[in-house]
C-alpha cells in the first residue's frame, strides 16, 4: 500500500493534497533503519498524520530512536509519529471482529483511523458461530456510518452484518485459521462471494487498507453538496 | 461414489450385506445405455433399493425403456427403480438450502433418502443474507436428528445452523455462484474452516453423498445398544 | 447475491425495511420460469424497485411475458420491472472501464444504480495502457462521490484512479482476458494487492454488487448528521 | 473453531445450553496469557468440560500456572482443565490412523472425546499400503458407532473403511507428507472425492472438530425417540 | 506426447531406430485432415506400427478415407493403421480400472499395447470402495510383469495394488469425478503421494503414455543380459 | 511412503514376502526417538535391508545410538542399518541430475538402490541449459536398464533423455528453484506433460520412491520367463 | 492487449507516435459488429498498420463487409486491413514451434510481424522430444536477431534454444495439452523457471504479444547510436 | 538459471563461446563451500565475468576466503569475482522500481549488468500509486534501449511504462506484498496479462534473469548488420 514514495519526498509530499491521504510507512518489508528514516522524513517534510504499520519490536526501537515522541500501539503493530486532531463530525466507523485472534488486524484499522482523526468503536468476539452475539449488537451496528468486519476462517461475519445494517460494509479477511483456511484464502473467497448486499473486500489482514477506505467514505459523507 | 461395481455383479450383490448400502448408478459419466443396463442389472440381481443419480433426459429415457416402472424425479435428476419402505422410526433428516439455485442438490439428497426409507423435511431459502429466516426455522431444525445444510457462494449456512442446533450437520457446498466462487471452491473452503461445531463436509454438489452419511447416522441411532 | 429469498416472500418482503435494499432476482442460475415467477412475485408483493440480472434472451422473454411493462437493457443483461424515482441529491457515481469488453459489467452496474434512483456517469475506454486517457478525465472523476472502476486482464485501472481522486473506489475485476488472466483471477489479485489507497473489491464481473456498495455509500453520505 | 466467545463470557456461558457444546480454547493463535486467561474464565464461569487445544509448551506452562489442577496430554497438544464424567452408554468411537506421523491429530480427537465423556478406541498404523492390516481390524471397526479415520498423504484410509463398516465415517486429512501432498491438500481432495459411501470430511489436522462431530452423532444416537 | 515430428518426416522416420518407438498421431488437437495426412504419411514412410489416438468420429472418418484398411477401436478413441505382430514372450501387462467410467482410458492403453505387439489383460471394476474385489483378483495381478492401474475420483486403486503385487505399477489418474475431483487433480495428487511402494504416475487420462512406459519396461525385461 | 507399519511389527514383518520390499523408516516427520526405535525394531524383527530416509542430524544421532553399526550417508540424508548384498545381475540404473542443487535427491535414490543390492551410476550436471552435456553422455545412458532423471526448475531433463534412450525413464521433480517454481510444481507439471515417450513421474523430491520403482523394474527384468 | 482505445479514437490515434505501435483490434471478446467498426475506424483515422486478431469466421465476415480489401489469414485467426511495407533492414525474427498444434499461435505471431513490416522465418516441428531436430536447425536459429519459441505441454523448447543461440528468446506457452497441462499453465511455469539464459515470457497463446516484443527489440537494434 | 555446469567445468567452459554468457553461480540453494568452490573454479578456468547471486552473509564469507579480491554488493546479494570492462557503446538499460522493498531485486539486475559491462540507470520509487512520478521520469525512460520494470503487489508499473516508451520492457514481478499477493503471484499474473504492448516477463524476483535478457537485446542491437 505504502512502500512507494518515501524515498522520493520532493515529489510525494504533495500527495496529501492530491488524494487527501499522506504517505504511510509499511515497515514490514523494510529494515528498521529504512523505516525509521522514512518516518523521520515524512514528519519533517509534511504537516499531516505520520504513521508506520506492521512494525516488529526492532522497527519500533529504531523509530523511537529517530522520533522519540512517537506513540507505540503494540497490539496493532503501529507507531504513530503525528496524529490528526479527532473530528467526530466525520461520522462513526464500527469495527467488528470474529475472535480474539483477529484483534491485531482490527486494532491496526482502529489506530489508523484514530491517527487520521476518525472516530471508531470496536466490537469484539461476535463470530457467527454464536449468531445471537452479533444480533445482540445490532443497535450499536446501526449507529455506524461505515462497518469494518474482520474475520478469519470461513469469514462469514460480513455476510451476517451486511444483511443487518444499512451502512456499507468493508470486509477484512484474516489469515487466522489452519489447513483449508490456506492463509486467509477461504475467508477472502467467502467474502467476495457473499450473498449479502453492500460488502466490498480488501486484502487479507489489511486493517490499514480498510481504514483508508472507511475514511474516504466518511469524507464523501461530509463533502459539500455542491461538489457532486 | 458409485461407478464401481455395477459391471461386476456376482461380487457386488453382497455389498448391501457388508455395509448396508446397495450400489447406486451414477449416470453422469456413463452413456444412457450403460446406465440403463446397470439399473436393470441391479434391479434383477438385488432386493434392495435401486436408483440412478445425475440423470440427463437421455439417461431417463434409456432407463425408462429398460425399467418402465421406474419413478423419475426431474428436479433432482434421479430415477428410482425400486424404493425401500419408509421407516419413520429411523428418525428425521432436515435439509436446509440457501437459495433456489441450490434446490437440485437438495432434492437429490431428499429423493435418495426417501428411496432408502428415511424421512426428511426440506426447508428452502434460508440463506444467511437474511439471518432471521434461518432463526425463524429453529423449532423445525431442532426436531432434526441430522441436518443437511446445502449452500453455494460463501457457504455460511452450515455455520449458522451448526451453532443453533444439537444435531450433527452435514454441509454440502454447491457450485452455485460465479467468479471467485470458483465452481464451489469458496463454499467448500468456507465449510471446512467453519468456526461452528459439529459440521462435516461432503463433495461439491454431492447431495447423494450427504444422504448416505445421514442414513448411516440414523442407522447408528437405531442400533441395538448392546452393539457398542 | 440474491438467489435467496424470492421463494419465501412472506418473510422477505420486510427486507427493504431492514437493510434498505429490496431483493433482486439473479436470473443466471435459474430457469426462465423460475426467474419470471420471482420477478412477478416481488413486483406484486413489494413497493420498491424490482429487477433481474444476468438475464439470457430466454430469461428476458419469460419475464416480459409475466411482466409486459418491464424495461430490458440488453447490453447489461438486466430487466427492470419497476424503478425508483431518480434522486440526484444522493450524489454521483462515476463508472470507469478499461475497454470495450468490460462494458457489459459496467452497464450492469449503471442500470442497477439507475433502478435504485442513483445518478451515474460512464467513462469508457480509459485503460491504463494509455495512461493519458484516464489522466485526461480527471476533472470528471473528481466530481464523483464514489468511483466504480471496472477492468479485466491485469486490472490496474483502480490503482491509477485510487491515486488520483479523493472518493472511495470500488474495484470490479472482469473475466476479460485469456491464458494467465485465469477468468478474472489476475485482475482480482491485482486489485486486492493494489498499492493505491481507498480501494475495495467486489467479486469478478459483479457490476450489480458494486452498485449496491456504491448506493450504500451515497446513502451514508445523505444520512442525517444526528445518526452517528 | 473456538477462538470466538471466550472474551465475551456473559453471553457465551449459555452456549452449552444451546448446542450442547461448551466453548473450547484454541490456544494456537493466542498468546500463552490469552489462552490461560480464557481457560481460567471458562472454568470459573461454566460447569461443563473445559479444555485447550493446539497448545505449545509455553501455552501449557501458562495454563498450568492459572489452573494447577489441569491435566496435560503432551502427545495431543491438549490441556484438560475439567472433564465430563465418562458415559459409556453414549456409544463407541473408533479412531483409526494411517501412520505414526498422524498420531498427534488422532490423539487430539481422542482426548477431546474423553473430556466430553465419550468412549473411544484408537487403532494405529492401519495404512492402506498394507490393506490386510485394516482388514485384520474389521471386528474392532464393526463395534464402532462412529469411525474417525485419520490419514495424510493420499488419504485413502477412509475409503477402505467406509466400504467395510456400517457406521458413519468422519475423515480427517492430515498435513503429513511432502511435495504434492501440499500440506494436506492431496488427502483432503481424496477424501472429498472418495468412491466409498458414508464418508464426510473435516478440516486438515482437525482432530478436535472430528471429535465434536462424533459426539453429536453419539448424542443423536441416544436422543429419546419422541424427539424426532 | 506425439504431436511433434509428423510434419517433419525426413528427420523423424529414424526415430523408431533411436528410442524404439514410432511416432504416433495425437488426433485430439488436430483437424481431421491434419490427422489423416499424418497417419498416411507415417504409414508410407515407416515400417512399424502406426496409430492415432484421441480420435473423434470426424477424425475416424477422415483417417478411414485416407487409410481404408485401418482398424477402429471406438471404445478407446484409437485407430490402428498398422499393428506390430503380437509377441507374447515380451511379458504381460495387466490393466486394472476402478469403474466403468474409466474404461475409455484403460482401453486406450490396451489398444496401444496391442498395436505394439504387447499382451495385456483388462480387469474392470475393482474400485477400492469394495476392497475385496481387488483382493479377489490377486492371482491375476500376480501374473503381471507390469500393472497399469487406472482410476478417477480419489485414485486409491494404485495404492492398494502397489501393496499387493511385486511388479511396477503405472498409475493413470482419470478426469472422472466432479467438484473437488477438479478434473483429475485429486486422483493425480493422491497417486503422487501414495504411501505404497513401486508406483509412478503419468498424466491425467493418459492411457497411451502408460502403454509406452509399460512397453519400455517389458523391453527392458527382454534385453540381452550383456547389455547392462 | 513408509510411515505405516513400523509400530505394528507382528503384522508387517511379512510385508517383504508379499511385495518384495521391506518397510523403510521415513524419519522426517518422526521424533528422533520414534525413528531410532523403528529402525531398531525392523533390524531385530526382519532379515532384509533396513534404512531410514530424510534424517536430520538429530535423527542420525538417535539412530546411531540405537544401532551403532549403521552407515550414515550425510549427502543423502539416509542411514543404512543393514544392506542387501549387491547383485549386479539385476541390471543397471543410471541416475542423471540437472544441477548441484538436485544432488541430495539423486543421492537418496542411489543410496536406497545400493541398500537393496542394485547397481547404479550417477551422472551429474547434465541440465538441458547445455543440451550438449546430456548428449555427450548418451553412451552411458544407453547402458541403463532404467534411467532416473532428477531435475528442478522447469524439469526438462526427463524429456530430453526420454527421447534419447530406450529404457523406461522415472522422472523425479525437485523443489529446487524459486518464484514460479512453486516448490517443485513447475517441474512436476512439466514432467507429467512431457512430449517424450516412456516417462513416468514420482512425487517431488522423492528419490526414495524412484529407487523403489527402479528396483521393481529390475526385478521384473529378472523374473523367470514362465511367470508371465 | 488491445481492447482499450478503439472506441476513443480522438485520443488514441496519437498512440502510434507515442510508443511506435498502432492500436490493434482483439476481436475475440467483441461482437463481430464491434470488431468491424473498430477496424474501420482505425483504418480511416490512422495511417499505420491495422489488423484484428483472434477472429472467428463471424468476425472475419463482418470485417470483410466493412473493409472489403482486408487480407484474411485463416490459419492465424488474423485479418490485416492495412500492412506496413516490409523493411528487411530491421533484422530477422525466427519463430520456432514444438508441434503442429502450436501452429495457430506461431502464425498469429508471424502475420502480426509481417503487418508491421518485420521479416520472419518459421521453423515448425522442432519439439524437444527429438532434440536432434532443433539441433539440426542451429544455423538457421543463429541468423535470428530475435527468436520466438512457441510450445505447449511441458514447454521445454525455449530452454533448449536459449542455450544454443545468442539472440534474446521470447517464449510463448500454448494451451496445447491436456490434464496436468492445465490450459498452458505447465508450459508457462516451465518457461518462467527455465534454467537457460536470455528467456522472457508472454501470456499463454499470445503470439501477437510476442510479435510486439520482437518488433521493439528489432527497433532498438536499429535505433541511431546517439540515442542511448 | 545457473546451478548447472559449475561441477562439470571441462565441458562448460566452452559455454561462453556458444551463447555469449558465462556460467554464473546461484549461491542460494548451495552450501557456502559449494558456492565458493564454484566461483574459484570459474575464475581459474574461464576468462570472462564471474559472479555469484543470492548470497547470504555465509556465502559471502566463504567466497571472500576463496577469492579475496571479489567485490561484494550487499544490497544486491551479489559477489563479483571478475567483471567485464564497461562498454557504453552497447546501449543503456533503465531499471525502474515501484518501491523501496523492490530494491534488492533491482540491484541484483544492475550489478549483474555492470559485471557484464553493460551501462544502466536505476530509477526508484515510481510506483503507479502516484502515476505522476513515473510520468515525470519520461525523458529518462525514453533514453533507454531496454527498460527493466521491477514491481511487487499488483505489479502495474510495466503496464504504465510499456505504454509510455518505445523500448522493449522486461517485467520482473517481486515477492513484495502479503495476503493475496501470494508471494509474487499477483504481480506475475498482472504482468503476463498486461494490456500494454512490448512487455515480456521473467520469474518472480529474478533480477539476474532480467539482466541476461537485457544484455542479449543490447548485443542484438550491436550485432553487425550482415548477420541477419
Amino acid at each position: 500500500m505504502e512502500p512507494h514514495g518515501t524515498d522520493d519526498l520532493d515529489l510525494d509530499l504533495h500527495r496529501a493534497r492530491r488524494t487527501g491521504e499522506p504517505e504511510v510507512v509499511l515497515a514490514g518489508p523494510k529494515t528498521p533503519e529504512q523505516a525509521a528514516r522514512a518516518v523521520r522524513g515524512l514528519l519533517d517534510g509534511t504537516t499531516g498524520p505520520v504513521l508506520a504499520t506492521r512494525c516488529t519490536p526492532e522497527h519500533v526501537d529504531a523509530i523511537l530512536e529517530a522520533v522519540p515522541e512517537a506513540v507505540v500501539h503494540h497490539d496493532a503493530g503501529v507507531v504513530v509519529a503525528r496524529a490528526a486532531l479527532s473530528d467526530p463530525t466525520l461520522g462513526l466507523v464500527v469495527i467488528a471482529t470474529g475472535g480474539t485472534s483477529d484483534l491485531r488486524v482490527a486494532r491496526e484499522c482502529q489506530v489508523t483511523l484514530e491517527a487520521f482523526g476518525c472516530k471508531s468503536d470496536l466490537i469484539t468476539d461476535v463470530g457467527v458461530a454464536g449468531v445471537h452475539r452479533v444480533l445482540g449488537r445490532r443497535a450499536q451496528l446501526d449507529e455506524a456510518d461505515v462497518v469494518v468486519a474482520v474475520a478469519g476462517m470461513e469469514g462469514a461475519l460480513p455476510t451476517v452484518i451486511g444483511a443487518l445494517v444499512e451502512a456499507p460494509v468493508i470486509a477484512v479477511p484474516t489469515s487466522v485459521g489452519y489447513g483449508a483456511a490456506f492463509g486467509g484464502l477461504a475467508a477472502l473467497l467467502g467474502m467476495l462471494t457473499s450473498c449479502a448486499p453492500g460488502i466490498s473486500v480488501v486484502n487479507i489482514d489489511n486493517g490499514f487498507g480498510a481504514a483508508l477506505v472507511a475514511r474516504r467514505i466518511l469524507r464523501a459523507r461530509n463533502r459539500p453538496a455542491g461538489d457532486a
